[in-house]
Parts: structure tokens; sequence; C-alpha cells
């Protein structure tokens, strides 16, 4: 079964926002067995939405289209699908007694003219009921497609999509399996670990391939197979990733899929009954923010400070003004007072400081740009390390964010195994 | 002019990854008066390529195309591409010594064969040096089309974009203007807005157009001209702007395009020469994530505690246990201790403290999912509200953080009219 994915909106063209409902949408497909054969942004005129319509009839099972369903006049989305599809839009009355009530209850207001018209649909489409929003989805099946238009809010077009979408597609459409495993890297880069693995891609088996997809810090490895014997499948993707695992071993900190440092940190975390606390300058909250993505994270999270000024990270975190002004503020010394400071005020077990000189401009320090010192502090002395890690600055953020997770691991296990 | 952007790449089709680099081209472009007719996500294989690039062959100026450069095996764009132009590759020495210095600099390591591949270009390519990575960028002139290969890696994709082929189009291509305002609107939804602008959609000018893109507690409307004389369009944009300010003009917290909120307040607080800190609980950081993406927010930024526990509160903040065991961990009571400690121990002008059930579970405490207060202290007594901003989190999250720059924004002005 193939799919393609549309968003529809000048929006995206002008690159106002980015467009965060296709990777969504594909991710939670791939998971039924779908294949997305295409992702497309267009604008919202009729002429280029009927282009991409036929482009995709016929071609694909399914088509996913997201926006240009709200009530104002620059949305046509609805409109021109009616037009494509030969149909009529009328009325549904759930929808309208829906909004209705949305408008009473949150703005206490009554329906106009411009709300009542987010409850027409074409007379033929399945409506796709929206509880957290105004303009519902539709389910129109055409020729050997179906096409599915969704409101581009991504909260709005998620809800629609894991109630109504998935169950349906799931419920009504026999799909062959798509498996995928990756495999998570860190503190290696891609060029080397493809010339570890030359012979391994070398044998690996017809129907799996193996996709690098690197980011400061962290290489992700991909085994995919395609079959229609789920169990065959499953056993091929398994001894290919065992095979792997004997050529990177050492690198590898997950086998599970998405399973990024800071869900493997979180899990390894709360089976120790472990609590950790950050103290960032130049990294401006990025841990704290790759802590707290994990859902579940507040057993473990006590807390973070996000100190730039050397005085609050004096009186927040306890750094003494001495340690400052011999080794200045971007030194092993204020990284591991950090460390120390955060395990103490938010009474946890580890504790992680950061200060470094993310760029591009220097602070008042004998250091460089792009020179970071990373401490992390568990039941004994701290761990602090000094990297170098060049420049753009977001680059030293994501490597230094990543850095000091791995640090933090090592810390862990560390006391496990002592 | 016009122009097509192509990401290449199974981690996107998949799901695994979400495209930010067609934002940020499309962004950069459009500033050029350049038009994005469509954005496209395909798979790294020959026919997936090919058949892209038929298709924008004489459709467009201008193909961008980004990925598919590694040095791996799962990486054809390069070949496909020299196939596609009748061209072959041949070894560009500079290219080469650059790898070879980067990889000696960084991993004290010698060149690989693989290494080797990645300075091979098409014999007619222009080069694109990339100095912050491996794979060159590539400019390709063929029949009324440009097709642009870039490397897949975002900060390594922007370092050639700015560096080379911005000031490369500035120079030799002529090109029409394209104007956009974005007028960025706080706390009424999109259906009231455009009620309201009714009359002023109908007497909009030809040639001129507005968009509506809302997301939670905030709408950023947009003005949108092309035309072939850019003191006349400018006129007729800011005419057009004027005009919607008379309808809406309450509603309205910023005139300049792509400014936040947390830009808007990031300036008055610079130029008022205050400072403000943060206590977040339900919202994890997130609004430390929105000051701190501003460059320069260190100036006024003095830093936020992200306290999850009711502990961290007391310890960190100094909440008092009587009022949390009084008046329940989320209450006005509580928010207003919190932005009071923020205040206090970052030493800061004002003090934000957020405290809430952000879903999907309900902590123990009196108040229901969705419930938020939020509290700003200034000089004097706090001002706290209660929200409650239904479901999903995210939305949660997303309006709690504007709501409190918001009304930051209103403490801050309060403050300059006394």
């Amino acid at each position: 079964m193939k799919a393609a994915v549309v968003t529809i909106g000048d929006e995206i063209l002008i690159g106002q926002i980015t467009d965060t409902n296709s990777a969504y949408m594909a991710k939670a497909l791939d998971k039924l067995g779908i294949e997305i054969v295409e992702m497309a942004s267009i604008s919202d005129t009729k002429t280029q939405i009927i282009t991409t319509l036929e482009r995709f009839q016929n071609r694909v099972d399914f088509v996913f289209l997201t926006g240009g369903l709200g009530p104002t006049r620059d949305d046509v989305t609805k409109k021109t699908l009616c037009e494509y599809l030969g149909d009529e839009l009328i009325l549904n009355q759930d929808v309208l007694n829906h909004v209705a009530n949305l408008l009473q209850k949150h703005y206490g207001r009554e329906l106009s003219p411009m709300n009542r018209e987010q409850a027409l649909v074409p007379s033929r489409a399945s409506v796709l009921f929206n509880q957290v929003g105004t303009a519902p989805g539709m389910w129109m099946p055409h020729g050997k497609t179906v096409f599915v238009s969704l409101p581009g809010v991504p909260y709005e077009m998620k809800h629609i999509f894991e109630r109504e979408i998935l169950p349906k597609i799931a419920r009504e459409f026999k799909r062959p399996y798509i498996l995928h495993r990756t495999i998570m890297t860190y503190g290696i880069g891609e060029s080397l670990l493809a010339e570890r693995l030359v012979d391994f891609e070398d044998a690996l088996p017809n129907g799996l391939k193996l996709s690098y997809l690197p980011s400061p810090g962290l290489v992700r490895l991909r085994v995919s197979g395609y079959g229609t014997n789920e169990e065959l499948l499953k056993q091929a993707v398994d001894a290919a990733v065992r095979d792997l695992s004997g050529y990177i071993g050492d690198w590898i900190t997950s086998y599970d899929e998405g399973q990024t440092l800071e869900v493997v940190v979180g899990n390894l975390l709360r089976q120790q009954e472990k609590t950790v606390a950050l103290a960032e300058s130049c990294t401006g909250g990025k841990v704290a923010h790759l802590l707290t993505s994990v859902p579940g994270a507040s057993a473990y999270f006590n807390g973070g400070a996000v100190c730039y000024s050397a005085e609050s990270k004096m009186q927040i975190l306890g750094v003494s003004q001495n340690t400052i002004r011999e080794h200045s503020v971007v030194s092993a010394q204020v990284a591991a007072e950090m460390a120390l400071g955060a395990r103490r005020v938010f009474h946890s077990d580890f504790g992680i400081g950061i200060t470094g000189n993310a760029g591009p401009a220097t602070d008042e320090t004998s250091e460089g740009v792009g020179v970071v010192y990373i401490s992390v502090a568990g039941a004994g002395e701290p761990t602090t390390m000094r990297y170098d890690f060049g420049q753009p600055r977001e680059k030293v953020i994501d490597r230094s964010a990543n850095k000091s997770l791995e640090m933090l691991q090592k810390e862990i296990l560390k006391n496990v195994q002592q």
C-alpha cells in the first residue's frame, strides 16, 4: 500500500512555518505498513491542488492532505476538493452542533455565518469528527485512491489521525509488513562507522537495507525490511541487527526505534530510582528540554537552572566567586561547581554542569568559541571534561547536550557496577 | 522567478526526522523575490530522483536539492544527478585537501577511500565550498533550470546557502519583488478576527492577499504582494497594514515580520534595561526556550528554574510549605510565590511563575486538566491569572507560554506608563 502526504498553505512555501504534520503522519503510517512515496507542500490555490490530486490519482492508495480548511477566505481546499470529486457541499448537523457548543463553552459566543461554513462537507464524504477544533476531517474515496483531508493545526490533525484514521485503516485494509530497527550510536562519525560496516553491508540479505542518519554527536543507523510474512521479516531484521552489533557494539547506546539517549538515561534513572538535576549555561535549557520531552520525566528529573550570568551561577548554584575569578567562567572548576550545585539545591543523586562558549562571539574568557566544559557529579567527585565542538552555534549546543547525556549515562552505569 | 525545493532521504518519508531544511531555504529565497512553487520529499533512489528532476525541468528556474550526499552507500544522489545531466564525476583537488585537513584536525585520521569519494563532483558543476563539513554543494545549470545540490545536515546546508548561494543569486539574477508583512495578534481566535476583517478583505486592492496562520494563543496575519516596482508595492502593502490596524488594532502586538512576542518582550526589556527570570512547572522550560531562542537574550534574561516537584518549588524558589498545603500546588498563591521567588533569587526586575496541570493526567490537586495559574511580578505585587486551556497537553503548554509573555508585556508597559 502506498500513500502520498500533501500539506497545503503558503505559510509553508514561504518558510513562515516548518511542516511537522508530514513527519507525524509518515511515522504513524509507516507503522501500519503503508509506504509514503512522496511528501509535497503546495499553495492553497485551486490549480495547484487539482494538479497534485491528479498526479497522485490511482497511483497511490491514499492521499493525506492537511491544511486549507479554516473558516477564512484564503482557505479554498474544501471547495476545490468538492469540485475535483464532482460532489457538492452539504451541511452536517452533528458538526454544526459541535461547533456551536465549542464556541459557547470556550468563548461564550453564538454561531456566525463563517462558523456555519465549517460544518459544510462534501455529500459523499465520511466525516472524521474533530473534538478539539471546529474543522472536521473528511474521508473521500475516488477511483482507486482515498483522499483524506485534515485540518492543518497539528494537535487537531493528530487527534483525528489517532482516533479516526489509524483504527479505520487497521480495520478495513490489508497491508504488508514494514519493519525498521533503529540503532543509536553516539560519539563516532558517519564515515568511520561506514568503514567498519563494509563487510556487514556486503553480507546484508536481499530485501534489507541499511541507512545512516547523522546529526551532531549522534548517528542513527536504520535496518529496514519489507515483506509479506511478518515472522520471517522479523527474524531477518533481528539477525541483521545482531550481526551489526558485532561490528560496532562499542558505540551503540540503544537498539530500540526512536530511543534517544534521553530516553535511555531516563529508563536507567527510573530503574535505579535515582534523580538528576541540571545547571546549564551555554546550552540555554537544551538538556532540560531533551529530558522533559520524555513522558514521565518528572519521576527522575528534579529540575534545572539556566544560569547565564556569573551572578546567577553564584547565587543559585553556589559557585564560588574565587573559582570564577581564578579560572574564568568557562572552566573545568566552574563546570564542576555547577554540577555539585545542581545536585545539592535540587536534592538529586546526579548533577550536570555545563559552561562554554557556543558562539558566534566569545565572552570575556580565555577559551575560544566552541569550547565547552561538562561536569557530571554522582555519588563522589564530579567527572569533568573539556570539549572543542567547533562551530556553528547550534552544533555546539546539540553536541554539548548529547555529550552531557552520554557522560551521565556512563556515571550512572559506573555507580551501578560498583 | 520560480523554484522547487526537494529533500531526499527515506528518513524523512518514514517520519524519522522532520524536514527543517525546506522551511529555511524557502524563507531565504522568498526574501530574494523567488517564489517556491512546490516542496517535495522523495526517497534516495534513482527512479524517484530522476522522475522529480524531469518534473521540474524547465518549469522552474531553480531546483534546490538537499540530502543524499553522504559518504555511505545509501546515498545515490550525486551519481544520479551526474547521470541525469549526462556528465561524469571527477576529483576536485581543493575539496580533497579540505576533507583531508578536516579529518586530521578533528579526528586525527588519514583519508580513507570513502572520504576520497566525497571529493568527486560532476565535471561541469561549480563547486559550492562546504567549510563546516565534508560534502561539497554543487551548482549545475541544465536547460532553463539550475539544479543545486546541497548536503542534508542542516547547519552545513545553511552555511553553504548563506555564504555561496544567496550572494550568487543576488549578483547574477534579476528578480521581481515579493513583500510580506506579518502582523502578530495574541488573545483572539481566527474566526472572530476574520469576521472583523470582512470589510477590510473586500476592499483589499488587486495583487494583495491576506492570509491567516493560527496557533495556540496566537494568530499571525500576513499581507502579501507581488510586483515589479518595489516602491509602489511597498506603499500598497504599508497602506493595507495601516488600514488593517484600524479594524483589529487592540489585538496586535507587532507589525514586524516574524516578530514573536518573545522578541517584542525582549526588545522592551532591553529598552527599559530591565531583566526577567522564570519559575516554570507544567511548561517544563518552554518559556525559557522561547526567551533564549532570541539572540542576545542574555542581556535581559537572568535565568529560569524548572521546578516540577513541590520540594524544588520550596527549596529553590522559597515557596512556603503552608501555601502549598493550604491552597495546593496548582493555585494562584503558589504561582505568585513562584514569580516572587524567581524575581528574588535571580535578582531580576520581573519574575514569572507558572503552575498548572498540562495533562493528560492530573496531579493530586483540586484543579482539572488544562487549568494553569500564571503570575507576573514586577515592581509591586504580582498579577496572577487563572486559565483553562482545555486539552491536549501541547496546546496547554503553548498557550501557557504565550499567555505568560502577554502578561509580562502588559506588566512592563504598566511600569513604563507609571
